[in-house]
């Protein structure tokens, strides 16, 4: 029924949003003394957003936007030291271990001996193929594409390249503004599996959703036996 | 004779090199009075080298390393302002107008009615992005293919996913590094069009060109010109 399986991956396979949340708190309390903690983090956050047409996703501008903000809200007070403390958190970000969610490695493993899988990542390129190579699951994807933002066009122009049908492509994400909309949009289908925390950014309002059909799983465990039923119940395709 | 015509982009396409000087000239300003601008330069460029393993290449790794080095040779004395001037530097690159070579645009222009052109780039994704889109030269291109890293197995695996013989693949660049020798290696053809300036880290020592084989221009405006010259000498291929 499926010629590709795609998958994202920060969230989905491996952790990431957490890496970011603990490097911010960090870093507010590096500024605490300077600010309530509530409105830097708002300060924080509309950095970022802004930065984003420049700087893209990925640690390198995340970082950049919180020395920006350190500075922007201390106008300029704030000492070279406790940006160098921004600095260090930056590199540290850079050296986490790539830590699977649980379930991936067997599952992508199970899943790979009968399909065609594909890891479709949105991010800095140099980030994602150094945390692609980590992971250990490289071998399981026949095709890797890092795009700079996942809208229906980015999932058209792969679907084009590869020669994939869209009806016959499943993406499975934990964003349903980058995974699940934009692959209904395309015409193809999409299974929403949410992590434990959800960058605001990637927050889709209910109103945006209505109408739109994906299948909701709890955990990717359950993608096998998901794609089992599927199968079953539109045979012949 | 050449199924694929490939172009670097950065400094053989359009300006880039000199964006990052003047960015690093106008730190150096900044920083003078803290130390002497030739051992302040030399201490950028050695950790600019050493994050590049973290960071890749580009804009934001560029002004982080930057960052980097003037809290550490100010021993955190730099103040948050004189690092607010580097944010501001880094913006500006961000906005500086992409700027084509002198010939480049009626070159590729007439080339592209000939012949299959392809455009590989190394860098940031995001950056490399939005430069392309800016340079007005996209549609002259088939293919394009922005890399982390331009190494033979780079050139390898694009020949490999575009099935182009190697023989009949023709890579045209500022580098001699990046852009000659790795496509020589994988049995390929290299035109080498130096650019005004070479980043110190692209320079080849001239014992690793040693019995290599590839024509050198001081102009792309050379190009169609030498083509038809190959052609006439080669064929029949």
């Amino acid at each position: 029924m499926f010629d590709v399986i795609a998958f994202d991956a920060d969230d989905t396979l491996w952790h990431n949003e957490p890496l970011y949340r603990a490097a911010q708190h960090q870093v507010l309390d590096v500024l605490a003394h300077y600010h309530d903690r509530d409105w830097i983090e708002r300060q924080m956050y509309e950095t970022e957003i802004r930065n984003l047409e420049h700087y893209g996703y990925g640690i390198k501008g995340f970082t950049l936007s919180m020395i920006e903000t350190a500075i922007e809200l201390t106008e300029g007070r704030i000492s070279g030291a406790e940006i160098g403390r921004i600095i260090e958190l930056n590199r540290e970000m850079f050296k986490a271990p790539v830590v699977l969610l649980d379930g991936v490695e067997e599952t992508i493993r199970s899943l790979a001996a009968s399909h065609d899988l594909m890891l479709i990542t949105k991010g800095d390129l140099f980030e994602q193929q150094a945390k692609i190579a980590r992971s250990g699951l490289a071998d399981h994807f026949s095709k890797i594409e890092i795009v700079s933002v996942k809208i229906s066009e980015t999932y058209q122009s792969i679907a084009v390249k590869h020669e994939i049908n869209p009806q016959r492509f499943l993406m499975i994400g934990n964003s349903i503004r980058s995974d699940i909309l934009p692959v209904i949009e395309m015409g193809g289908r999409a299974i929403y599996i949410p992590y434990e925390t959800t960058w605001e950014h990637e927050i889709v309002p209910e109103e945006e959703m209505a109408g739109r059909e994906f299948i909701r799983l709890a955990h990717i465990r359950e993608l096998p036996a998901l794609l089992n039923e599927l199968y079953a119940t539109t045979r012949p395709d």
